[in-house]
């Protein structure tokens, strides 16, 4: 399923801060909406991002279990903060084939492994983006209670200081509340 | 890049059979041809099947390199032969973690040890159809010389004879040729 997140003047999440965190930012607006891309075309937005929910591209099926096991689902009724983080890879990682590809991502940047010790406090939802010509290859979105926001800023930290980051060529952070 | 397959009075192919291999079938049309998407709207179709060159997703980086070491490109002028095949997989495979499809893929069926027979005789592109919300989740495209037909039959019908392919829903068998 693909999915559009609209800033603009509409929607139920309120950003707080755009921060550019490498390459490019994007610009200011007060509110974003995510929803189904084709009820997205000729909405107003001042930007559009777009993703699909597709299939694991890494996960083991020992991993996969272990997630379904500890997370939870988005919209909880406490999960009143979240942040979109876009990402755009280089070309380095792209050409990269898919047992090199994923050492980098679990063996040794732990990223499934890093993920999981926040669950189920750090909610996440991946969308995919490179395969549909967008800019940011991969949307993520975390949502979780106003109090765990020390345990996500340090999930993010871990996450940017791997070896796996070293291949971002574009990330920046949108930090959304809602009432 | 995101491509288009276009079946109408148009293009360089000439459609010589088009058979439905599992599922619904496909329109009759003269002829094919594969165009940029950003160059196909509009243009008169009796059906189009979009897809994107993307990552690789399976191989290793010893089965990338031995594949580079003795593929060869498309539109070699001796090949005048070439067939599409479009091909949905089931909800099942990709319910399946990354380690559990490539065993099925690579260990299991070996579907990169027996396309590599058959090379460079069998030139092959793969796009991926999926993640744009198109019928198939891909099309693959396979190029040869009128005298390596026998050779692509055998490839395409061990690979249907493969555990992979229990999880094929539909499959069109789309041959053409040119002058």
């Amino acid at each position: 399923m693909r999915y559009a997140m609209l800033a603009g003047e509409t929607g139920d999440w309120t950003i707080d801060a755009i921060r550019p965190v490498r390459g490019a930012p994007l610009g200011e607006a007060p509110r974003l909406q995510v929803v189904e891309a084709e009820r997205a075309d000729g909405l107003p937005a001042q930007w559009r991002l777009d993703g699909v929910v597709s299939n694991i591209r890494y996960a083991t099926a020992h991993e996969a279990a272990a997630l379904r096991a500890r997370q939870e689902g988005l919209g909880r009724p406490e999960a009143r903060r979240a942040v979109l983080i876009p990402i755009a890879k280089s070309a380095a990682w792209w050409a990269l084939a898919q047992d090199e590809r994923r050492a980098i991502f679990e063996e040794t940047s732990h990223h499934t492994a890093i993920g999981m010790e926040y669950l189920p406090a750090v909610a996440r939802r991946l969308y995919h983006g490179r395969d549909l010509g967008e800019p940011f290859d991969f949307l993520t979105w975390f949502e979780f209670a106003a109090g765990d926001t020390p345990a996500f800023d340090a999930l993010v930290a871990r996450l940017r200081a791997s070896a796996e980051w070293t291949y971002v060529e574009r990330e920046v952070e949108v930090r959304l509340s809602r009432p």
